[in-house]
């Protein structure tokens, strides 16, 4: 498998899967499970060492301690998302201020879309099929933009 | 032992030992070690579960993880301190926005004595010489408040 | 009695009664008041002085100031519960920065459920019985995220 | 005597005198003292019920709960003045955020001078000779800009 | 006239009538108004200078310029409302963030009832009768929280 | 073309139509396009080197790049308007905090109608007739601001 | 006269001096004074009203209110600066919150030579040896940029 | 060549030899220039399109642009920092809020040696030996935190 989605919570599977949906979009193998850092560390750590993903991606919300939980136990990359709730400044700060030594890799707030496309383009490197369809959605997305353009009046 | 004050690392020793300080003012037996959440996982979960401290006192900055971590792996009270640095909201929100299963007991940035203060009321339930020392070291604060005023002018 | 909680509006009912329910599910003896820091301080002094509870648990949103005006009398751990509100980080700050001296176990924003355990715990560390079940506890929120993860996919 | 100021610690002892030496300047009747809410909660009650000020400037950082426990216990005006500290935004919320029913007069971060100016401009309603003064006061500080401007350049 | 309420806009006017509200509960004489600082500078002016209220009470939204541009145009006393919006700290910081000079009485964000009970503070130190009234309202509040916290379970 | 407005999005439309409909509003020649700092740079290097408009007005939420990207190809004046989303913040500090040498004028979140209003007093310096209808709009907001006053009591 | 730099304090006079320099580099006349919109309002009216410069800077800290009050007496364009402070957001919300209908142009806090760069860009709307010598400005900037790779080793 | 740092500023260069200095350590081909997404954007453009790198770090204060513009010019990955300066919040969200399909993989503010581990993280997952030195790399940060608590007391 090249990507784990590793959810924090049952709750947050609806970004899990515009993480996996773009992923699949793009031929890369994925997968999605639930392993929450704070109600079940020994299940996360038996998860990580286990699993053969190349790249991580964890998503919670509030005091975010997933991400950097699973960095702390690879050397893989692990590409954090914090989601929202009622401060969204907890998750932010959480995932993307990690002290030095153990990197996660954040993206914005509900992020899910761009943690995909960051895992795709970390595989990207070695895969140049791969990278050639991630230049593809570029384009597509560029062409995307020119088209909102006329439909708006430019 | 009674109290064990865990650092995320051993640039946090000043703070961990004004805990220390208020704790032996107060008779209560305390240990200091230091232990990161992310930098060696596998000692935190070896050093809490070996541990027969009654509470724990954890201390880290940034994405503080360390309070939190500490909580996953036992059920015993862990008062978790926010340490300071560039942003501030990053320790203090990671410590105390635990999501819904796993508490932790926040106090305030940088706030040893007060963790220190907690730790010795929480074991003061159970120790009626302990609470007494508290109710005297809350009487002393009082008088301090008292000649304070004077000095100041009232 | 164990547990009194303490509300500074009729409004936070709600919140008061998801620990409430969190606090019965966990066999601990607790009880609900309303009595405000700002509008009703000699209420809350005097049920405060005349409480036998051994943990007081305060809810309250704005300038949350009833979990330490209740620390502020009493000896005896007190976990505040800030709530949410047009702001959030008013409540949130007013309670977790407590000063020196006068220490609140402050939770996250609502975080009722979480004030309930931390309760629990404090109150385990003298009841074998009541640690035990807040081991079960743990056990089948890990159990829980087993099951959720199955579901979502995992 | 017309105002009384109340410090929460008198290590804020400086920012005291700066309300007071405005006072001063404008021929009010003011004392200052050291009375905390969360640490002499008892002889902050006496104080307050005790005096006879027509208006209260209560300064105090962190969790800023003096202006609103001094609130609490009287219905004449009270100023309140956060003071700075490591987050700046505890104290500011904690005193400007007073729940519906117990109003606080808030001034600025460490605005003594203006906390001064506003006990004044209360005092002066009723005090011809005060009103004139702050007439005066407002004057010499246009005139100074004016002045000011000509040594900058303009 | 006792007290004019000053609306930066007539979206605002429901938080006005609340605090026209609570002050006709007082029995405080009272009018509510429109002008801005921003639109209509001229129109402000004229309105402060020809008023002879005691107390004003300014509200305002977003850049809330309003209460400070009152209280640069009079001694007399100021309280500002600071209302809600997008940002919220933007009106709020606009209306507490007051320069050393020029003061204004902040409330609460959407304070309008604390800014009625302020102004109704200020008038009663020369006004016996009014004093009396709003002791009465406090003990109203004290009785309600009594019967709350019978009615939540307490 | 006097001004171009440029959406990062087209998502924006609405926000974008009403800086439009007050420009028309003032009779100033405008046109609406999208093109995404960072979806399209290339098209829209070209669109801000090929336009000749005098003022281009830019809209876009998030890390909203775009009005930094278009200061950066021409030394013409550019508008940013930050876009409210999730968390507010990113889109107005991302806008307002241009480093020094490429110069951005901010305005209010969501402030399209302000944008439109900079972009016509900008105009309005080299065109006598719009500086008279600038004139006029203000006017009419004013006599709006009294007759407002009317409306709600004053 | 081109552009009237405004100070709310003659504290601020170095940072209008980095915007006078900048002004002064580009050719372009200027002239600073000091005219605080809250302690010399008539003073302020007079001066803007008086004035005939095209373009208004406006500098000011705290409840920065002094750009939005020049703009509230003018329809010619007026940049606003924010200063730097104990709290920073509540200049920079005061300065770029402006309600619809008054606009500010809002540089970065402390952004003066930002301001006076989009005053010449103003400007140069209308005069094309301003517009060259920016554009000379632009790219001796970008050739300081690769000189500056260079040093540290690109 | 591997890496390509790139800084927004030559006044950054300190934190691009702490990524350059962990780079070397890991045995890990890099290099650094100066090349501003404001300032010099052609050069940008130029510079990324001819760079063989597999991996680019961006670093850049304020608004800060640069990280995103890479990344809107490259499907290779894109590690940003943010860099403190005077809000601190601006260059967090710039770098981190990048909108929906333009990635960028933010760490820690001024986190130079996170970026620099994630890069090598990157590179590892085609890199058996470099994979290794990784894991070295975290043994050794575990082996210094066991002698730190040794040394602290533990």
């Amino acid at each position: 498998m090249d990507v784990l989605i590793v959810l924090g919570s049952a709750s947050d599977a609806d970004r899990g899967r515009e993480a996996l949906a773009t992923l699949q979009e793009l031929g890369v193998d994925a997968q999605m499970i639930v392993a929450s850092a704070h109600r079940s560390p020994d299940r996360l750590k038996r998860v990580v060492e286990e699993s053969d993903a190349k790249v991580f991606i964890a998503m919670a919300g509030m005091s975010a301690a997933l991400p950097g939980a699973i960095a702390s136990l690879t050397t893989r990359p692990v590409v954090g998302v914090p989601l929202s709730g009622k401060l969204n400044f907890d998750s932010l700060l959480s995932v993307v201020q990690m002290p030095p030594g153990i990197p996660v890799a954040a993206v914005s707030l509900d992020g899910s879309k761009n943690a995909a496309l960051l895992a795709a383009a970390i595989l990207g490197l070695s895969d140049r099929k791969l990278e050639g369809r991630l230049r593809d959605y570029r384009e597509k997305m560029a062409q995307q933009v020119a088209r909102d353009s006329e439909r708006v009046g430019g």
